[in-house]
């Protein structure tokens, strides 16, 4: 019957396996290179001995000048850091260059030219917008190659970076971010590395919520590195502050308008500590009035936590 | 030498942050609102007392006519209701116009004029068709800002509605919807509200199930309160009803073809019961034969549940 | 006011529910029906008797000549299958024609002529590439009829099967993938199916981890039972390898280059037991090079375990 003739009779073996040509497009991916350390964490309480080692995997990328970058925490604590090409059989030692804590960024070194021949590094791309897609890549669990995941940009604020107990400019998506992930980049559209992939909202009740650290974070690293030959770090106005929401307490304050923050307490070893006191108002900083809320505004009709602001000096 | 040159050397810090234009196309964010919510539930085994308060947060959206629209269950046993524009740092006092129970909808007026300055509401689409694309926006845990994702259509049918105990049209959709997405849009691929994200199956077993009430539910909701000024309900035919999947049970009935469900039960207080008896066979309602799953034709190949029919009256 | 005239006052029933024709192209659908089987597992404890029979339902497509292809654990110890088509309220009883333990794969037929009328087989499609967008139909958990995910081609690489307790080529997807979803098409953007959907990693760490037997698993599958009129299984060296990744061992073993496997373990019944013997290297498999760490090339840069090899012969 003609039923027959299609349907099982087919042996199509040959044609199954792509054209090399059409995985030309995928060159960013060979970038992303495995990491396997070897940790060794103190023991506080017992501090002349240190704790069993344990190993993990992550991540990592190339980011020209034989460099690379993954998170902090994927080398904290390390004794042997090795990392892995995709494709490639051999395994090359890498040693840290620099490790920024409050970033979860660390910048890592190979030394054996070996490693890089014909390597090109990942270009760093703009903040993105909310809805972009955006594809992480990197060696989480579920296998041993490298593993891409799509998904949009959903949110882009102020985070709790949890390494580092610090809050950054965090981007979040709603790509698949999983252990092993960390370390890895995750491009935009055009193939640029829009930031690190390092965390997610984990609980029975959380679906799809992973945090990238974005460009402006990681280009702050890598200038302070670039400047300074290693990591100093993000500054901070060593300041806390109170919501000025309540009205009878603007009042009480004699705040006119809607804006500004007050000065709670400051740290004695600030540098604000010589302009700012207790019972201060902020209402505005560099020029940018911030609001009542304590944000500031921040591309278009969004506005960001007063907190970005100093970070990005 | 030249690898110097690319890499660690770029400050591209000016060109970061997105031109403004380009968000321009997010306008139909603009018009979902965070909702804050104080409730104090009644306390069923001590009457006389209520159960101690406690806050949530939600979404809803601008409908027009200086209204939003939002679950019902995001301002049950209500005692204050409070909502924030994107981009602001001004909660406005809110208040419900109208709850629907079985369809989980529940509408909110702002009566500050300032609230609605510049604002735009959101237009209402179609049924979606399995496949499209779905963005769900809303202000779900993981930040404070308003928050994005993406996925697709993946089921219509009749569905359970948790807060009402009811059955009705409900749009699958594989999108991360998380606490705090509930009342918040979901938008079609031109930016058209397809329905309210309202519930998710939960379980350690099942990835990405969420659902959204389908504007042919919305619209029920909505022509509902514009026609009677207040909320009336879905209607219900009052009737338990058996499949009649069991070819000797359809003989038994003399029902000749594969149609016609059995009436099991009628409610006394039901209309019907002036209609129908214990032990009838509904065959067809309204022209539309009913099949012996107790399914109706519905869009080109599709089925649906009996009770879609009944409660679109 | 102009306000009032958007809004409220719109009554767009008529247009909700989407045209007709607009669903022509979802035609590839209509091939994926549910299966509902009975289970009756043999207790080995107590041999003489049989475990309470259960009943799950899972997926399966057509694949042309009158035939389903399912996965092997849908069907496992099977007493009734029934099938049942999208858009269809009837059932059909079902038989198993092949069973595949190690490729978990299975082909029913279905004798009632009826339940063919009109049906178009699935055509299969070549290997995917990472990144591919990737669309999984079934009927999984969340409702009764069809539903449809959608997300990309995370990783390709010889993976554990579940069912076989073997190790064969699948593909991992980021797709929501849901217990029912077992036996469903995985398709591609041209509507090619490009696998059966058959196994999640699912732990309280790992977020959308899905995977698929590619079309190289099942057109061998396929091969072997129009050539043979059954299932022959999958061919295995019988052979246990070690790594050679270590330096020193190398250079003990006298292997000059950094390729080559150890053997540690010969099966005595296997083929291979006449012509390899424990100590031996193997350097080469039909003119390919095997690497140190047991992988082969694979498709431009990528890299794949030995075995894929000789499964696919």
């Amino acid at each position: 019957s003609t039923r027959k003739d299609k349907g099982l009779s087919i042996d199509f073996k040959e044609s199954q396996v792509a054209d090399f040509e059409d995985l030309e497009e995928d060159k960013f991916l060979n970038a992303v290179v495995k990491v396997y350390c070897t940790h060794i964490r103190p023991d506080y309480g017992l501090p002349w001995q240190k704790q069993r080692q344990h190993s993990s995997t992550g991540s990592a990328f190339m980011i020209g000048d034989n460099k690379l970058l993954t998170n902090a925490h994927c080398v904290e604590h390390d004794t042997q850091i090795k990392v892995k090409r995709r494709g490639d059989d051999k395994k090359y030692v890498a040693k840290v260059l620099a490790r920024g804590t409050e970033c979860d960024l660390a910048m890592l070194s190979v030394e054996n030219e070996e490693f890089w021949r014909g390597t090109e590094p990942l270009q760093l791309g703009r903040l993105p917008c909310l809805q972009d897609s955006v594809t992480v890549v990197g060696y989480p669990l579920g296998g041993d190659t490298i593993s891409v995941t799509k998904g949009v940009v959903s949110r882009i604020e102020v985070t709790p970076y949890a390494h580092g107990t610090s809050d950054l400019l965090g981007v979040q998506i709603d790509a698949a971010i999983n252990a092993g992930n960390s370390g890895g980049p995750a491009f935009n559209e055009q193939g640029e590395c829009i930031g690190v992939a390092f965390q997610v909202f984990r609980s029975d009740e959380a679906e799809n919520i992973g945090y990238v650290i974005p460009t402006t974070v990681v280009s702050h690293f890598l200038n302070d590195y670039r400047k300074n030959g290693k990591y100093t770090g993000f500054p901070c106005l060593g300041v806390l502050l109170q919501k000025l929401e309540n009205p009878a307490l603007r009042e009480s304050l004699k705040v006119p308008s809607s804006e500004g923050v007050l000065v709670r307490r400051v740290e004695p070893t600030a540098p604000a500590s010589s302009v700012l006191r207790k019972g201060d108002v902020i209402t505005s900083f560099d020029g940018v009035s911030v609001g009542c809320e304590g944000t500031v505004p921040f591309r278009s009709t969004e506005r960001i936590a007063f907190r970005y602001l100093t970070s990005q000096k």
